[in-house]
């Protein structure tokens, strides 16, 4: 018997087996109040509601929700019931400026956005035929409670769930089409690997529409765990909430992981969660210091997988072995700073170029409305992840040792380059320039811009960092701006950026972290 | 992307992050050899060479290959070996009669039979275009070692991997057809349920034929799980491998528990694997006093599952719930006696005739040449069980009230042949005991209970009655009890009910009232 592989099978699995259960804690927003603490039986009552609601409204299957949130319960519930009703969530970064927003709601066609309280001023020039305030106000206008929503008509797992923006190395962001087959055994791997079950107490330190979520939204609803909204990361905060929910499980970028640290050196008391909660990190491996520390200072599991959005986005994952737990802590830390091996039915293979190729059913269907990016990405059958990395013969982990040149992480948010560059160029004063990562203690990496001057311009540093945050999101501005009489360029006129990283990376064994 | 999800995706991962791992410990059997402790990079050498022999041999894709064996190393490979080459493997129950296993050969249409030596004369009746005894004589006849064996040409997650005959209620057994995307979601949802890792130790203490060991050759291949072959079930050996190997993980009936009770009660010392060992129970749920037993006399984690040959097998998952975690050990193995949730991914519904019917990607693509029993038991899109259940509301727990056709009508009240059974069995005199139901002019049927005395015990029938009585309303309480030296079983330990009504229902066109 086949049956289609949906996202259903998450949330019917909770409302089935687990009512009763605590489901989606949220926390309040003002000027908005918190969904009511709830159980997935309440989840499943609330996710109907929505559909009935999109109904009502006369938004079609195949039709694209755009959200622009903060994690919220009402994000979540969105994840769900967008999808399974046979309809395309659109999980928006909230921190992107409004002209941002703006492209992405053109090139997704959205037909309806979803703004949290939090971003109604900033989003205010964001629009759709349909436009609400997340929050009391769209439960009387939208929402429509005990309606039986009308039955996704042909569930389909190769049917686009979400679409996810890339910052991408262009200019513009491209949108990532997963399906629910896509998102069906990312969750199941993820689940899978993590070891998660209904004792579990997971806590969104991952913003969902990062991936939605990595899939653990999901993921989680499916075992029955209760999932704890974080709005915003902060260190004491997180702390505060382990020890209040007893979390066993976290996601996050190494800037997460950072932020805690801190909070944790000035903590009052044991540490909470210690020998019982374990953490996920991506976006690029922290130095491995941070991981001893993890494990040292936190007493907290520390385990590093490594993906794409492209990729739902699980495709490796690094626990210490079981050989290796007799290491010296140091030695385990450096293990632990790799990728990983793949997750159960990824294939990996590095091309004679150095890229990483993955091969899987967690690999994006395509780029939306982009068929050539698309046949670019997937050339061959193998997707290209554009990372740079080598796989150790012995145990089957992979290292990513070099980053697509373009692209930089800094606090788990990827940032292309090559948009940074374009705004910057794009003031008068500025005649050439060339934008890097550089290594940083909390973010990972931080953003450099390699700046010469326009003849007789006298632009300074605080002058390209207001430039840049008036026109892109704020983590997307260079933290320093250093003057060139020139940069440095190939015969064929091309800037190496690898070159310029050099100096700033020396006695590092790679150049990303 | 869309990739196949076939069983290649568990022996690929374990290969390629586990290949100097411990894969698969054999056992010695006599007169052959046992295959040498391998790593699982060992295992895929020994796969790919058993596929160049068939290749070599001129066995086609699609051909069945049968296998006739205790738990050995070589039928765990077989079970990766044929299917992964686009074949269909066969795993026949060793103990059935010469006969019998002519019935499924022929059925099957296998082309190849493979037979333990321990079987060699027992079979020697069981023929096909070829034949072999497996041990070292294969690995100079028939394994092709350093030679690429032809890829399948098609690789299809709908195509059949494996046929498994049931051993059935009816007089001919069924050929039930999984699929490799049957096994691959049942590896991944049990892998997932039961919260396995590469740390654990995985002792076979289930027969690998039956519905290829549940999957756990697979998921624990693909895990990277060590794999300790056990070739027969003796308690105080088990314990003795659970010390030895440091055994983690078991699947079996309730007699495999039963007999490691037994052990245990004569066990000198420590019982190896308190707090460390879970065990996986299905077949039917055994009386709560052994559930109870097996938690405080072995300190190991008791989890119930149920499923069918028919659903790769499994269905439904119970391990004891966080909020349970408190509750007194008695009412604590009452509740992980029933049957439990749904797994990710099946939807379970009660017909009104009370029967359990499910809907999930494990349920069987069909049974071999049977067009009509296949419509039969898929039909609605359905998969009809068999088996009368409920589900409570409540926490979403499917108990099976009874096998169909174990059902008692006496006087209009439906009764349990289990719920009976399991009183009877809490009464210390108890070794053994099947209840059925037996024809009365009064009552159209009444209770009957065929008991096995404990070794010692002098219980007599007005005992059994009374302790009956006592512990159920009165109907349920057997109107008479015989004493038996043993009660027979299948080769898979069922008891089949249908023989022991038979001579009290000779001479009537059906077997109940």
């Amino acid at each position: 018997m086949r049956v289609p592989m949906t996202i259903a099978d998450f949330l019917d699995r909770a409302e089935f087996g687990f009512a009763n259960s605590p489901g989606v804690i949220d926390e309040p927003v003002q000027p908005a109040t918190p969904v009511p603490t709830s159980t997935y039986g309440r989840l499943g009552e609330r996710v109907r509601a929505w559909q009935a609601g999109f109904d009502a409204l006369g938004v079609g299957e195949g039709e694209r929700v755009a959200v622009v949130s903060q994690n919220s319960a009402r994000l979540l519930e969105l994840l769900f019931a967008v999808p399974m009703s046979g309809r395309i969530a659109v999980p928006v970064n909230f921190r992107l400026r409004s002209e941002e927003i703006e492209y992405v709601m053109r090139q997704s066609g959205a037909s309806v956005v979803l703004v949290d309280p939090e971003v109604e001023q900033a989003t205010a020039g964001v629009t759709a035929k349909h436009r609400f305030v997340l929050g009391e106000r769209t439960e009387t206008e939208l929402m429509r409670f005990g309606v039986e929503p009308r039955p996704w008509s042909n569930p389909d797992e190769d049917a686009t769930a979400t679409i996810n923006y890339t910052s991408g190395t262009t200019a513009r962001p491209k949108g990532v089409q997963l399906t629910h087959r896509n998102i069906w055994v990312n969750g199941l791997t993820f689940g899978l690997h993590t070891r998660a079950w209904e004792r579990d107490v997971y806590l969104h330190t991952l913003p969902m529409f990062h991936c939605n979520g990595w899939g653990m939204p999901y993921v989680m609803a499916g075992l029955g765990v209760k999932q704890v909204v974080l709005r915003k990361v902060d260190g004491a905060e997180i702390l505060r909430r382990v020890d209040e929910h007893g979390v066993t499980l976290m996601c996050g970028a190494p800037a997460v992981w950072n932020a805690v640290l801190d909070a944790a050196a000035g903590w009052d008391g044991a540490i909470p969660g210690r020998d019982r909660v374990r953490i996920v990190c991506a976006g690029a491996p922290p130095p491995s210091r941070t991981i001893q520390r993890v494990e040292e200072e936190l007493g907290w599991e520390f385990t590093q997988i490594y993906g794409l959005t492209e990729t739902s986005p699980v495709l490796t994952f690094n626990r210490t072995r079981p050989e290796d737990a007799a290491l010296p802590a140091e030695e385990r830390a450096r293990k632990l700073s790799r990728a990983g091996v793949p997750a159960l039915g990824v294939r990996l293979r590095v091309a004679d170029s150095g890229e990483v190729l993955a091969r899987s059913n967690v690999v994006l269907d395509g780029y939306w409305e982009k068929p050539e990016e698309t046949a670019a990405v997937l050339e061959d059958g193998w997707f290209h992840t554009g990372d740079g990395g080598s796989i150790d013969a012995a145990d089957g982990h992979l290292t990513i040792s070099d980053r697509k040149k373009d692209v930089i992480i800094t606090g788990g948010e990827n940032v292309s380059s090559i948009e940074v560059e374009d705004t910057i160029f794009s003031h008068p004063g500025v005649a050439e320039v060339a934008v890097i990562g550089v290594p940083d203690t909390k973010w990972g990496e931080t953003i450099k811009a390699l700046v010469v001057r326009a003849p007789g311009a006298e632009v300074d540093e605080a002058e390209i960092i207001a430039h840049c945050k008036a026109h892109m999101a704020g983590y997307k501005a260079p933290t320093s701006v250093e003057f060139r009489d020139a940069i440095p360029r190939t015969a064929t006129g091309k800037i190496q950026k690898f070159k310029l990283r050099e100096p700033y990376w020396e006695g590092r064994d790679r150049e990303v972290n």
